[in-house]
């Protein structure tokens, strides 16, 4: 088999209308299939019902300091919770402040702090004429949304397969102090599935920045969330916290993690880390802002997930569910399109997708034939800064929600309209 | 009995030998009681027990519309959650944003909109040379202290028995663009207990602003939180909402209100509701900081509550354990200093406080000479913004935590207190 690009006009003809035959097929089925966002599916929520069940009376609703955990109090978590997710974050209990059920939610009020208040005695962002962010792509459309929000400009880079191009990046924060931050998904990268090597967490720690309050928001959101169970198949990430400690730039980063994709999205718990005096600062700001979180559904987490073990058994039970679909995503693109030509696609070993580069210029066309055909994928180019792909090629797919039999029908239609949109771009040409 | 101020210095010589003493036996016991904060006791929280319960299983883990409760998404909150927290906002469903558990979260978040981003296509009052807000007092430290956090310039008017003062209110906001809101807690307030009436509230909504963005932060945190069950004898409130919809100011207030005291402090849910296009502004901007509040408690409250007739079922059950505890603090304090001229208190029919006006400046010695025996206080000044009592005269009693035999001995020891601190100062002249 030729790739397309190879093929004559005829025989690219000819293959369109096959395809669209194809694709008319799907059309009438009305299918109604989701691959857009990274949601567990039903039966990984299932896994901790259990979890609801752990405080059956007023008796067990103390924290192990005696603190009730239905009244007011405890601004930055019970201590228990703190250890829970310290070994979330790869950091001492002391370093972490619990939240409530979003991650997101304390990245944004983080960069709020920044924002309104400076951090650590350096003049708050917003005073600035400008102020920019690295954003290393494709990324997570949520965090550009953050930025984007506040008006702060981003600059993207490029992922390799080891995390950031930290040339790019070391170039541009040594002689800029607008730049104030990166984002980075260290482990099981959203959309990529890379983690990042051990010489690029100790590149972005020691690296010379022209802002002394330059920041890494480092969101570990699939520390835990490894495909396989084997040690040597799991992805292993260096400490931030460390490797900043030992470079001399001990505040440089915020550690982020959270239980939504360990227990529910909806009503996990989230947790920061940061260095002492980081945490000094935002437990005098956060105490303006909240009397505490719900230590109730800290507890909770506490009991049914109980350590570190706790969590990586309960997490081997989710690999079991996510393994089989990641396997399914993978054997239908190789079969639908190796040799095509038409795209090339990450193998993550952990995390909740899988990042897909199509031929330049077809990854809208996609996404639309796609959602005209009932099956919606995360837009093209949210991958992007302002959703902007300048090659117009990134599709981030989402695997997890979809049970098995919906996820093949949906892949089954996503790879006829990768090579259908390839096709009509290159009899376009 | 003559009023102390009547005594001779002999008189009150003697007099302070004899409270010193009856001090002295306090400082002896050695006691550790708390009357500082409005949290709920522990037989409280023991009535919401049952609500940890409503979810026995996954199948039940699903929202009226079939949402899945556990998985990401519902931004502004489920829709029955909406309907049950409308009630207490006085509200119609589509007019109310749920969110997590702590209303003080939101009024921050709120006021941090519009500080940043403005309001309406306002500039943001970060970008203003000065922000005033009209400050009630005595008032909640915790407004307080979030108009203090952004470097507000906060103006106290006084508040009367009927709320503030509105021709001071309105001298300033009509003349002077700077003030952008006011803090009020319309029903049973912190810590008077004062309802405003139905004309304070017209006058709030009708009252001519320089600022065209001026905002009413409604905290009615105590709208279901009568001490008697009689209509007669609960305090009722004029909607805001519905008083700027027909003073031609729809967009002018934000209102709050959390289930904070009704089922637990630290596990409630806490919600706001604002003019169509407050809320679709507001909607907009959450939207980028987080994906959803926990709709697994949302849909507890929801079925543990029911609606507002259940509401108010509940509500009764607090209002009977703490009426005796009010009770329990007018009779001391009646027995204790009627005719002494050592101060007067409120006799609030709701909410969690009695406010105490000592002799001026006596306030912040009777709050340490009742620490000093073992009794916390919530600290003098704190009803003022920067903690500045002009007069050093008003205390906070917040009586709903200690049980009913602590409280005894902890009121013992403030009237004590308060006799001795006023002696002194008598002493002084």
């Amino acid at each position: 088999m030729s790739t397309f690009d190879e093929m004559t006009k005829e025989e690219l003809t000819t293959l369109k209308s096959a395809l669209t035959e194809e694709y008319a097929t799907y059309c009438a089925q009305e299918l109604s299939l989701n691959m857009a966002r990274g949601k567990p599916g039903k039966d990984q929520l299932d896994l901790s019902m259990p979890m609801l069940d752990v405080l059956p009376s007023s008796t067990d609703c103390v924290a192990e300091d005696g603190t009730d955990l239905r009244n007011y109090g405890v601004v930055d978590g019970l201590p228990e919770a703190k250890a829970l997710m310290a070994s979330m974050l790869d950091d001492a209990p002391e370093n972490v402040i619990v939240f409530g059920n979003s991650s997101l939610n304390i990245m944004y009020d983080t960069l709020m702090r920044c924002w309104v208040f400076g951090t650590l005695g350096s003049t708050p962002w917003s005073q600035l004429d400008s102020v920019k962010f690295v954003c290393p792509v494709p990324g997570y459309d949520r965090h550009f949304g953050v930025t984007e929000a506040f008006g702060i400009e981003m600059v993207p880079v490029a992922m390799n397969e080891d995390g950031p191009d930290m040339d790019a990046v070391e170039e541009l924060v040594a002689n800029d102090s607008a730049f104030k931050g990166i984002w980075c998904v260290p482990k099981y990268s959203n959309p990529g599935g890379v983690t990042y090597s051990d010489e690029i967490v100790k590149r972005l720690a020691s690296m010379k920045c022209a802002a002394e309050d330059f920041r890494i928001f480092w969101d570990n959101a699939y520390t835990v969330h490894h495909l396989y169970d084997e040690p040597e198949n799991q992805d292993q990430l260096l400490d931030i916290a460390q490797a900043c400690a030992e470079a001399g730039n001990p505040n440089r980063y915020f550690k982020f993690a959270s239980t939504s994709k360990v227990t529910f999205p909806g009503a996990g718990i989230a947790a920061l880390a940061a260095s002492a005096e980081n945490v000094a600062e935002i437990k005098k700001r956060m105490g303006v802002q909240t009397i505490g979180h719900d230590k109730i559904n800290q507890k909770r987490h506490v009991l049914f997930l109980k350590d570190a073990q706790g969590i990586a058994d309960h997490m081997a039970k989710h690999a079991a569910i996510l393994r089989p679909k990641f396997a399914l995503v993978d054997k239908m693109l190789e079969e639908g399109l190796a040799g095509t030509g038409c795209g090339t696609w990450s193998k993550p070993r952990g995390g909740y997708f899988v990042s897909f580069d199509a031929p330049e210029g077809t990854a809208k066309r996609i996404v639309s034939l796609a959602k005209e055909a009932g099956v919606t994928m995360t837009g093209a180019g949210a991958t992007y800064p302002l959703k902007n792909d300048p090659h117009d090629s990134n599709i981030r797919i989402a695997p997890t929600l979809p049970p098995l039999e919906e996820l093949e029908a949906a892949m089954k239609v996503f790879v006829c309209c990768v090579k259908l949109a390839t096709v009509e771009k290159l009899l376009e040409a």
